[in-house]
């Protein structure tokens, strides 16, 4: 179904007397695919076309019409506190209602969490999901830029061997932004049409960014490498290359990891900070590079890993099987004691996080026996409870943090510093999506103002 | 003055029969500088322990009792047009006035142009400006920390030939994150405490940065590399490395254009995107890479080398010298064709730009009579008048961006995509203190949320 497109007359030549017909086979063959997957990425630049200028001229006529319309206060709590709740941007790629939690497209998650990646990228790209055409030339495309250049091995084996696995990443994606078609077209290519080579590069880093995270994962930790496991389905060829075998069950496990967290709208420090780097036209190399530095941060994407090591910590304390009063009450001491129940609580939801319950449902057929996933559901219960008797909480629910770790455990993947490295390659595809939308829509440089804290204090009214 | 503290009992062994006495002597001169070393660290961290429990203590205050004050409104044009004029951020390090432009601490930049860097740092951190005896124990620490890990040669070399400079750079500021004090110590560090490790970063960064550029520099375009300065100035020793020599009037040069491009406010996108990583407790590497990621766009940190491409295309076309009747009407056929005059112009300012009378005065001295210098001249006066007649920029004069390439290449620095290098060592001066006085006042995670296209139509005046 999803034939490889390889023009490769050298092989037609080892194939003997045979190589005229070969040849001519594969040739023909390779001509119809060629043809259908350019008529497939005419289709998609058409329709991309199309939705930019229609977004193009609403943005132009709202801007004319009620550009000076407040929608809304910055009130001194956010100057202060992060911008925390400030609405002052725009994103169209998903959505995290505080009652419906995260939507793509306007499509829940939990209507979406079977779809694959592809399926996701598409959908948050184009705004509909791909029909199977669409997805094979897609999968297709990917499949054939899945290379890594050449520089990257010995770039991996030239770091220190205990650097930080997203370091060496970031390092390698940062370093691959030499490939990139946007930086080398820019002098060239008119302004409203950047967004065509930002695309190619977001095929080739979608693609890409999977094979390196199984490099580094396999490298850094000195795990024997892979053979190509070749495979059309990019999470089968992703889970293939980070366990070194074929595991359905992490296979399909992964797929539901990578698309419930591919996107968050865009004011998470990931998609902000590669946003704000986007709008300067730095390519999609630097944009993604500067999102995965504010991942690196240890209360943002090391948040899966703080949730095992405290996991961890319980398992030692409860070496005789978990006892639920003794588990509320060493909950409750902390936070009598001024800490946070790691992985519970969210910045936007007030409800449960339905991307927590997509994982731990999958979860649950996977690993229902295993003492790991039997605690972690314990202190899922018991932090409830002792968070809503607390009543502070405005949301006491274990959030998706408490959840990814502990399914990448089960499967395998058991050192915890990776973990933040697949949280980025599943944001990624957002991201991604959202520089060619960026792009393609003009998005103007990001360019706030700050005041001084004198500034400040001459706002305050005169008492 | 600024003798280095080396403690190497070692040489002292080779001294043969006097070594007791040598080794002595250098042990109490030793002793003596580490106590001194160690007597002014203990006081800059007992000035800023203060400054940063007051702030914090000023900003709960503010919080408290006035959090729900609004201190401005979020206009429809913001939300589409990158937040520009927002003020929705704190920042105490400079500001910059439409009127005055910038000013560090309080102080206008046209006071400090004669400052070092070191100077400008420790102003930048401490809001005071050092004394002797402060600068000579921070040249003496910065010249301490300077040598740079072993890996980043190799590194530098194994990276394709044609890779851009900008991207070695940055990609050898992301390994070296390896050595982050706070990264090592982040879990055993109380929250209050974590900037006496950013701190220690900070002044790694700042000693390094410079070493590394000129590195990049020498290596990527094939020039000799340079014997070890061994110089206290820091300038003075970054002026040597990138020529290969000694050259006061570079190193003059040098000093201001770092000195007047160490810190922009926090909304530049260099900043603002170290700024939100930073939030995330990713350390000061991660935090200087994002920045250095935005900062490699084209229309932020490459504008000085596009007003050089500019000028260079000026030069070929008036082959037989500058008539600015015909420059005039080239720059008239630009803005009529809908192109603009690159370095002209400002986001914030409304009079001509401070820092480029510095540079420019400083090129005058030293470049008078050479003809690129007289071109750009010429450009920068009917620049003006054509934006003056054209009526509709809010600010007709030359910017920044529009001397310091000039500088650069009469210096000898010719090769332009390196200019963002430099660029990018100076800003990063004003990043590290900002970054340090973040982690010092506890500034929360940056989180703005975002509006999708149909939330903000449901928000119009109903017609």
């Amino acid at each position: 179904m999803f034939g490889k497109s390889n023009i490769q007359p050298e092989t037609c030549h080892n194939a003997g007397t045979n190589w005229a017909i070969q040849y001519n086979s594969v040739s023909r063959r390779d001509c119809l695919l060629l043809a259908v997957g350019a008529l497939q990425m005419d289709l998609l630049h058409t329709r991309l076309e199309a939705q930019f200028r229609e977004t193009r001229e609403e943005i132009a006529g709202l801007i004319r019409d009620h550009g000076d319309l407040a929608i809304g206060s910055v009130h001194l709590a956010q100057l202060f506190g992060g911008m925390r709740g400030l609405r002052a941007l725009v994103c169209d790629t998903s959505t995290v209602d505080p009652e419906l939690g995260l939507a793509i497209r306007g499509l829940p998650i939990k209507q979406l969490h079977d779809r694959c990646p592809e399926e996701i990228f598409w959908l948050l790209l184009t705004s509909f999901l791909p029909d199977d055409r669409e997805l094979s030339f897609l999968r297709e495309r990917l499949h054939d830029l899945r290379t890594l250049p050449g520089y990257i091995a010995p770039l991996l084996d030239g770091m220190p061997a205990d650097t930080h696995p997203m370091t060496m990443f970031n390092a390698a994606v940062l370093t691959m932004q030499r490939e990139s078609h946007m930086a080398t077209r820019y002098r060239t290519l008119p302004r409203e049409l950047l967004w065509t080579a930002a695309l190619e590069d977001a095929l080739e880093m979608f693609a890409r960014l999977p094979v390196l995270a199984a490099e580094v994962y396999r490298r850094r930790y000195g795990l024997p490498t892979v053979e190509e496991p070749d495979e059309m389905d990019w999470t089968r060829d992703f889970a293939m290359r980070l366990l070194g075998r074929n595991d359905a069950g992490f296979e399909e496990l992964l797929r539901s990891y990578v698309v419930v967290q591919s996107d968050h709208e865009s004011g998470n420090v990931f998609a902000f900070s590669a946003h704000i780097t986007g709008s300067t036209h730095a390519d999609p190399y630097y944009a993604c590079s500067a999102g995965l530095n504010g991942l690196a941060g240890h209360i943002h994407g090391l948040a899966a890993q703080d949730f095992m090591r405290f996991l961890f910590d319980l398992q030692q304390d409860l070496p005789s099987g978990v006892d639920q009063a003794f588990l509320r009450q060493i909950l409750r001491d902390r936070l009598a004691s001024g800490r946070v129940i790691p992985g519970f609580g969210h910045a936007v939801l007030r409800l449960q996080d339905p991307r927590f319950e997509i994982l731990s449902s999958r979860a649950s057929a996977l690993f229902a026996g295993e003492p790991l996933f039997l605690l972690a559901r314990q202190v899922y219960q018991a932090g409830t409870q002792v968070l809503v008797e607390h009543g502070r909480a405005r949301n006491p629910y274990p959030n998706v943090d408490a959840i990814t770790g502990v399914v990448l455990n089960l499967s395998g993947i058991r050192e915890l510093e990776f973990y933040t490295v697949l949280f980025g390659v599943s944001l990624s595809i957002g991201m991604l999506a959202q520089y060619v939308i960026s792009r393609g829509i003009g998005s103007p440089i990001v360019r706030p103002r700050s005041l001084s804290l004198s500034e400040v204090r001459a706002m305050l009214p005169q008492s």
